[in-house]
C-alpha cells in the first residue's frame, strides 16, 4: 500500500519515521510534501530523501502535490496541513481530489473534517473509499475509534470533554499556581504549549472545531460552527478559578453535546471528583451511554502521540483494502 | 446467526432482555441456561420461555444444556456461570465443549480465561472460531477491544490500574467518611456492592484474575495465578488512609503489570492528581502505550454497563461471520 504523506511539520516527520521504520506492514512511504515541495518515488522513500527540509533530494520537486493526487499516484493519502478557518484550504481541495481519484485519506487536519463532514463523508461513501480522523480530536486517545468499533451495541447519549490542552494547562497554573490568564499564557508560550497567536485556543473555536467532529461523526448530527455557541477562557479571571477552588472544583473549558443536540463551548465547573477533572495539558472526554453509562478517557491531547492514532487508522485501511481484496 | 446465553443471573437477564428487542442486527436468541435447566427453540424464543426462572416454559428442559454445546446446536455461546477457583467450572468445560463444536464463544466468566488463557486461545485458533471476553475485565469499558482495534501502530508498554469496584468503594468510605475497613465492609454488604463472601474481593484475588487477563491477552505474557503477588486491602487501617490524604494522596488496591512483565496487586499510594485516582464503584485502567504514552480510561466495572461490553463482543462475532461468509 502506497502512502503519501502531505504536510512535513512535526507530526509528518515523526510519522514518516514510523513508516520508514516499517512500523505498519503493508505500507510503504512513498513520497512527502511541505508547502514549497515534494519528494515521490513510486518504489519507496529512501532515508536521504527525508534529510533537512526535503530539498535536498534528487527527487525533489518545486510545488504542490496536488497534481500527484490528481494522477491518482498512490493509494492512500495522510493529510497533515494545518488547520485554516474559515477557508480549510488547502485540505479541504486536497482530500476531495483524492477521494475523487481512488485514494483514501487519512487526516489530522480538523477544519476539513469540522466544517465539510457531510459532504466528504458523502464523497467517500460513493467511491468506496476511507476517510479516517480519529487524531483530528484528542490527539493519542482514540475517540472515534472506541465509539465505532468498541461500543457497537450501545447508544451515545451525551459528550462532556476538555479537548484543548493549551488553555486546560493555562487554567491548571492559574489554579494551582495563583498566575493571572495573562501571566499563565506568556508562560505556555514560553513552553511552546501555546502558539504566538493563540487565538484560536483561547477564544474557544479550536475546542468547537473538535466538538463538531464528535457530534457529526459519533452523534449522527449535521452542524456547523454557526450552531455552536462558544465563548473562551480570556474572560476567566483568577478571582473566579480561586474561588472555584476554595469549593474543591475546578474551572475547565468544556465542550458538551447534550440529548437534544445542543453544542456549548464554555468554561465550567467541574467537581474535583469528576474523572473529566484533568489538569496540565491533558485531554479528556467522558461518553455517557445508555448501557454503559459513562466512560471516560484521559490522555495526551497534541504532539507525538497523535502519531498513534495516524498509525492505527493506517492499519484500518490496510485492513479494509486486504478485506477488498479477499472478497473481490 | 443463533445465540444461547449459558446463565441467568443479573447479566443473562439484562442481556436477554436486549436480545429480545433486536438491538443487535442479525442476532437470533434461540436459548438461555440457568443451573437447574434450559429452554431452547430452534426457531428463536418467545417472550413467554423468560418469564420468572424459565421453568413455566412449554420447552423447559431438566439439567445441563452441556448436550446442547456438544450437538452445535447453536452459532454463539454467551458463557455468563460465575468464577469458581481453582476449578474454573462449569465454565471451562463449557467454552472448551463449544469450540470444539463449531460454536463461537462470548464469555464474562473470569476464571477460564485468566487460569486457562493458552489452552482455550489455542483452541480457539485451531477450531477457526472466536473466544471474546472483553466483559471479564472492567465491566463496561472496552479495554481488551480498545488495545486490539483502536491502538493497533502503538506498543503497549505496561498496565497500572483499579480494577475492582468493591475494594474502592471500601477505600473511598474508608477516606472520606473515617469507616473502618469492618465498617465500611459491612456497608458495602448492606448495599449489596459487596457479597456475603467478600473474600475474593477484599484478598486481592478478584483483581489478581483480572490483570492476568490483561496481562496474558494484551502484553503476550503466559502467567498463572501463581506469578501474581497479591496483597488484599484487610490490614489496611483507617489510620494509613486518614495519613495518605493529609499528603494529598489516595490508598488504592492497584493490579499492575510492569516493562518486566511482573505482576502486582497490592494497596498503594496514588496522587490525588492522578488520572487513575477515581473514586467509589468506579474502576480505571492506565495503559502506558511507546507513543500515546499514557491513556487512562473509567468506567462502571460491573452490573448492567458490563451488558454494553457483552452486545460489543456479540457485534464483532456477527462482523467476523458475515466477512467469513463473503470471502467463502
Amino acid at each position: 500500500m502506497k502512502v503519501f504523506v502531505n504536510g512535513y511539520g512535526f507530526l509528518g516527520k515523526l510519522l514518516a519515521r514510523e513508516l520508514m521504520d516499517h512500523r505498519v506492514s503493508g505500507v510503504k512511504l512513498v513520497g512527502v510534501a511541505r508547502s514549497s515541495g515534494y519528494v515521490h518515488r513510486d518504489e519507496g522513500l529512501s532515508p536521504d530523501d527525508l534529510k533537512g527540509d526535503l530539498s535536498d533530494s534528487e527527487v525533489f520537486t518545486k510545488g504542490s502535490a496536488l497534481s500527484l493526487i490528481r494522477e491518482g499516484a498512490f493509494d492512500v493519502l495522510v493529510e497533515l496541513t494545518p488547520t485554516n478557518l474559515p477557508s480549510a484550504e488547502p485540505g479541504l481541495s486536497n482530500i476531495r481530489a483524492a477521494l475523487s481519484n481512488g485514494i483514501d485519506v487519512v487526516t489530522a487536519n480538523k477544519a476539513p473534517i469540522a466544517l465539510r463532514y457531510r459532504e466528504l463523508t458523502d464523497l467517500a461513501s460513493s467511491a468506496g473509499k476511507l476517510l479516517l480522523f480519529d487524531s483530528t480530536v484528542g490527539g493519542g486517545i482514540p475517540l472515534i475509534t472506541l465509539r465505532r468499533l468498541c461500543m457497537r451495541g450501545d447508544d451515545l447519549l451525551s459528550i462532556r470533554g476538555i479537548l484543548n490542552g493549551t488553555t486546560n494547562y493555562i487554567l491548571s497554573r492559574m489554579q494551582f499556581e495563583g498566575l493571572t490568564f495573562e501571566l499563565a499564557l506568556r508562560e505556555a508560550q514560553n513552553l511552546g504549549i501555546a502558539e504566538r497567536d493563540p487565538s484560536l485556543d483561547v477564544n474557544g473555536y479550536d475546542t468547537a472545531l473538535k466538538l463538531l467532529i464528535l457530534a457529526n461523526s459519533l452523534m449522527g448530527l449535521d452542524r456547523g460552527l454557526e450552531d455552536v455557541r462558544v465563548a473562551g477562557i480570556t474572560r476567566v479571571t483568577q478571582e473566579a478559578v480561586a474561588a472555584a477552588r476554595e469549593s474543591n472544583m475546578s474551572v475547565k473549558l468544556i465542550g458538551s453535546v447534550d440529548g437534544e443536540g445542543k453544542l456549548l463551548v464554555a468554561p465550567r465547573l467541574v467537581k474535583a471528583n469528576d474523572p473529566l477533572c484533568v489538569h496540565g495539558t491533558l485531554n479528556a472526554v467522558t461518553f455517557r451511554f445508555r448501557i454503559a453509562r459513562d466512560l471516560t478517557l484521559i490522555g495526551h491531547g497534541a504532539g507525538e502521540p497523535t502519531v498513534s492514532s495516524l498509525l492505527n487508522d493506517l492499519h484500518q485501511v490496510v485492513e479494509f483494502r486486504l478485506r477488498g481484496a479477499t472478497s473481490a
